[in-house]
This record gives C-alpha cells, sequence and structure tokens, in this order.
C-alpha cells in the first residue's frame, strides 16, 4: 500500500461538533483505505461519540485539545491566546509535516487567520485565496476569492487565477479550465480600478486559458470554471447564491401549497424535484480549500452534516495524490523568477 | 384635473422598441389620466405602430429623433455626436422643463452618462445612483446603488442612503425604511476600507433609520428596505439575482420533467408556482430610477415588455406628485449645510 493521506481533522468546529465531524470522519475512512485521520479535540468527549462506530483503529488517531475557539471569537487574539485549542493544534499538525492537510468547520475568522500565520504561505505566495466550489448549470465552478482578502491587489488576483487554474484541473479534472474575471460588463474597458488593472494581467498569462470578464448573471450558467474576484465580491457572491436559493425554493415550496390541486402535485414532483435541486446545494461540495498554504487548508460550512465533512476529507487525497502544491509552485513561481 | 406628468418615453431603445414600447406607453395612458406622453424617436416608425392602438390623442404626443443611440455604442461619444437620438432628445426636455421624467430600455451606458451630462445633478449632490427595486421575502428592497458610479467614496454611499429612504418612504410607501450597508459579515469592524470608513458615517445620520451591516445572504430575505453599496457589488447583486433565479427555474423544470409521475405532477402544480414566482420575477418591477438629478430618470431592462415600460411610466406619477426631489433636497442638502 501506499502512503497514507495524513488529514488533521478540528473534531470541536462548526455547529454539528463533534457529533457529525466524528461520523464524516469515520465515513471517510470507510470510503477510502488511503486516508489516515487525526481527530483533534477533547480526548473524553471525542472517545465517548468513538465508541458509537466501527472503524479501523489504526487509521484513527485521536489527538487532545482542551480549547474550543468559538464562531464569535475575535480570530487573531483566538488564535494567539488558546494555544491547546483544536484549530491551533491541528494547524500545528500541518506545519510540523505530521498531517498533509486539515479540515475545519469551525469559525472562519480563526481558520482564515490561522492559515497565514500557523501553517504559512508557500514562499512567493502573497495571498492565500479561500476558494470554494460553487453549482452551475453545467456543473461547478471555483470562486477564488472569497473572503479571505479584501482589498486585494491585481498581482494577487493574478496569482488566484493561476491557483485555481491549477486546482480545477488537476483536483476537479477539468481540461483547460476557463478563467474568467468578474466584472460589471463584458467589454475590457469596463470595471473598477481594480479589474480594470488586473484585466491586461490576466490577458497576457501564456499559463492559463483567460477568457476575459465574467458578469454575475453568467455565473450560474457556468460560462467560466475559474471565476476570479477580489474576497469582498467573492463573499457577496457566494452567499447571494446561498440566499437567492432559499428564498427561490421557499417560493416553490408556498407555491405549490397554494390549493389542492396543486398540494397533489407538489407530492409527485417532490422526489424528482429533490433530487435535481440536490445539485444545486452548496453543501454537497465539501469545504473550500484555502489555497497557497504549506499544506492544503479545507474550511467547510459551519452548519457541516457528515456528508461535507467527508467529502472535504476525501478531496485532501486528490490534492496530495495530485501534488497541487508542486504544481501551484511550478506555475506561478518558477514563472515569476 | 390637476396639471398632468409629462413623461419623455425614449421609443427606439431597448431589444424590444418601438413596438413593446409604444404598447407600454398607450396601456399607461389608459390605466392612468394623470400622465402625458411624449414618445420620442423616428416619427414615421411610431405613426405607423401608433396606428394600430387606441387612446387619447391630447395625452400622447411623438416627438421626432432621427437618430439611434446602440447599446454596443461607447456612451460618451455616442451622446455627444448624435444630437439628434432619442436618448439625447428626450433627455433634454426633461432638462429644459418640458417634461417632468424619462423613461428608456436603451443602452445602460448612454442613459447613465446622459443623465449625468444632459439631464444634471441637483446641486449639491455629489453622485447620481441607480436604484433598482429588488424582489425579497417581504416584498422588495431598493439596491442603491448598482452600476452607476464605481469607486465610489464613503460620502457618495451616505447620499446614496438617504436618497434611497426618501425613495422607499415616499415612493413605496415603507414608513421609517431600514437602511443596511451590504458587508461580509456583521460586525462593524468588518469589511473593505470603503465600509468600514461609510459605516460610521452613517451610523452618525439621524435622517436615516440605519441598522447596520447586512450580508448578501440576507438581502432576498429582505431584512433591509434599503440596501446600499457601490456600484461594482450592486450590479454583482442584481445580476446574479437573475443569473440564480433563472438557473434554479431552469432546474426545477427539469427535475419535474424526470419521471412521468413528476410530469403529471408538474401539470398539477404549474398555475399555482406561475403565480408565486412571478413576485420573484425582476421585471415586474418596472425601472430603475437614476437619483438625485434634476428630473426623474427611469432605465427599464433591456428586455423590457409593455408591462415594464408602463409600470416605469406610472412610477413616474408617484415620484412627481410626492415631490421626491424636493424631499430629496430637503433631506441631504438642507443638513449639510
Amino acid at each position: 500500500m501506499s502512503e497514507l493521506v495524513n488529514v488533521a481533522v478540528d473534531a470541536m468546529g462548526g455547529d454539528n461538533a463533534p457529533g457529525e465531524i466524528i461520523k464524516g470522519a469515520v465515513e471517510a475512512l470507510q470510503e477510502s483505505e488511503k486516508v489516515k485521520v487525526f481527530l483533534v479535540g477533547q480526548e473524553e468527549v471525542l472517545k465517548k461519540h468513538l465508541a458509537e462506530f466501527t472503524y479501523e483503529k489504526d487509521r484513527l488517531e485521536i489527538v487532545n485539545a482542551t480549547e474550543i475557539i468559538e464562531t464569535a471569537e475575535p480570530p487573531v487574539n483566538a488564535i494567539r491566546k488558546k494555544k491547546d485549542s483544536s484549530i491551533v493544534k491541528a494547524m500545528g499538525m500541518v506545519k510540523a509535516g505530521t498531517c498533509d492537510a486539515y479540515v475545519s468547520a469551525g469559525s472562519t475568522g480563526a481558520n482564515l487567520v490561522g492559515g497565514q500565520v500557523l501553517v504559512g504561505r508557500i514562499k512567493g505566495i502573497e495571498r492565500a485565496p479561500l476558494a470554494p466550489l460553487i453549482p452551475t448549470e453545467k456543473g461547478v465552478s471555483l470562486l477564488i476569492d472569497c473572503g479571505a482578502n479584501v482589498d486585494a491587489r491585481p498581482s494577487h488576483l493574478v496569482q488566484f487565477a493561476k491557483m485555481g487554474s491549477v486546482y480545477m484541473e488537476h483536483v476537479m479534472n477539468v481540461k483547460n479550465p476557463k478563467v474568467a474575471i468578474v466584472n460589471i460588463g463584458a467589454e475590457e474597458e469596463k470595471g473598477n480600478a481594480l479589474v480594470k488593472e488586473t484585466f491586461p494581467l490576466l490577458k497576457n498569462c501564456p499559463e492559463i486559458n483567460f477568457i476575459g470578464s465574467i458578469e454575475a448573471r453568467d455565473i450560474p450558467a457556468g460560462l467560466a470554471d475559474v471565476v476570479v474576484c477580489e474576497a469582498f465580491v467573492g463573499n457577496v457572491i457566494l452567499k447571494l447564491y446561498e440566499g437567492v436559493g432559499s428564498t427561490l425554493i421557499k417560493k416553490v415550496k408556498a407555491g405549490m401549497m397554494t390549493s389542492l390541486r396543486s398540494k397533489i402535485g407538489a407530492l409527485l414532483v417532490k422526489p424528482a424535484l429533490k433530487e435535481t435541486l440536490k445539485d444545486f446545494d452548496l453543501e454537497q461540495y465539501g469545504g473550500a480549500p484555502l489555497l497557497g498554504l504549506n499544506g492544503l487548508v479545507v474550511k467547510t460550512h459551519g452548519s457541516s452534516k457528515s456528508i461535507e465533512i467527508k467529502n472535504s476529507i476525501l478531496q485532501c487525497i486528490t490534492f496530495k495524490e495530485q501534488q497541487i502544491n508542486d504544481k501551484i509552485k511550478e506555475k506561478i513561481l518558477l514563472k515569476d523568477e
């Protein structure tokens, strides 16, 4: 058997911790023989939960961490002070090389700060973007950056575009992924100062398949595989996806309940509808990688259930096997020198 | 009878011009006795179309304009050179005071530039924002600014907040409208440089009901009546609303067609569903006003059908009757001095 992929899992982070986190970890072990999980959290609590599951004991280790970083805590402070928290300890294992990757449903702020400060950026990478997959009509696109670095500079966006390309090509198997920059019109002269400055830089990148601007309307249609934007705009896109989706689904459900006729119809369409709409549920796609770090950091939704944790852990295997970080270094750093 | 509200209508702008524009104008005349329409465009073409309709002749005038500004034309140039275009001529009528308001489904760029250059801003107003109504679970919210002024300054956003408040209170009848700024977290210390600088300014505005930050996720839920943001972000929000909406509706339809059972169900739910989803169709709400100008400029979708044109024309009546521009002057300018 080849070497295992070691994944540190923050067992205490997220609304459904530790129950769903542990369940997801066990499911990942059952689904793939290539992974070993280090569950980081309060030992006694974790042991009690684990007693309910059957799994290969030598591919799961508990690492005791007594403290918990809460979602509302100011992240910089929390990371600095809570040395024995699950986030700080688990990230430390990636930094030390004990683990290849890290998965957490805990505080976004603490994970972003911890990623940059504790795990650290690959030398030459200016910023580490958060890059979730978002559902589209054609499959999924990578939205990069989605909340990690507000007020980014053009050179950051160019690195995001390259890292995103590597990820989509080698983790998601999209050949020659189409890269576009979010803009308020399709023409090159449109946009705000940041976009106008970034556009020609992207156009002059032979390493990526830059197709130009993308208007927000065309993102759900899947016109680009890698959707580049600065973090503020990316965060708005991600959250509006969720917001419009949830409001519309509520409207559809309410619409079906307005008459007896439609209620009967609703019973008939429900199973098929549920199946189709599953593709449009952001939580199906595992977590969002924080790219450009010395190791992989994956941030999943705070509300993650076991399936999202499982998918996030499995995603780490591909990341390691495909040597994504080496490819990022190759694409970005060698070219820059 | 009280004085008529005079509305100049760009009969040549939009994908469905002049047919749907003329139809919408006639429908507006039929629905309200308070309005007079000046159809601006190629006289012979308009006359031919008008021959099909019955309407009160003395409340509709044709104003000949031989040129047409196309959507793809660089706006500044087009406005400068095509003096006999429908946009330039119709806006000139507002500037001259012949008309109170102006409605166009034509080139967004030309309308934005024309609004600022030809109609002109109210003295003291720094920027004129484009402010469409967007559907929410609770009704509608005003999204301001939505594409007119990229790279805005904090003082612009404060004026947008005040103008938006006046509009929602007096045109849309929302008492003490809740104003929020689009942000990537609810806490005051979150955000990019622009939002961080604007937040305390809004907090110190006694003239508006500022409720703090709003995350994009909560916009469709209707948590704020006036959603303040700079134009780039506003444009992304508006277009993503359309994009996610259209993709989801496609998915729902496809989901209903996957089995015989669901197809039968679809027939039963269709009428009720259609009715509910109508509320979520942006085109139901007429056009977007460009606020802060010497007169009202309303920009409707390029794809406007007659209903949107009609609603936009009727919207002008309320705007005039409620003396919105006087109220804007009062709220913004007196306070500033």
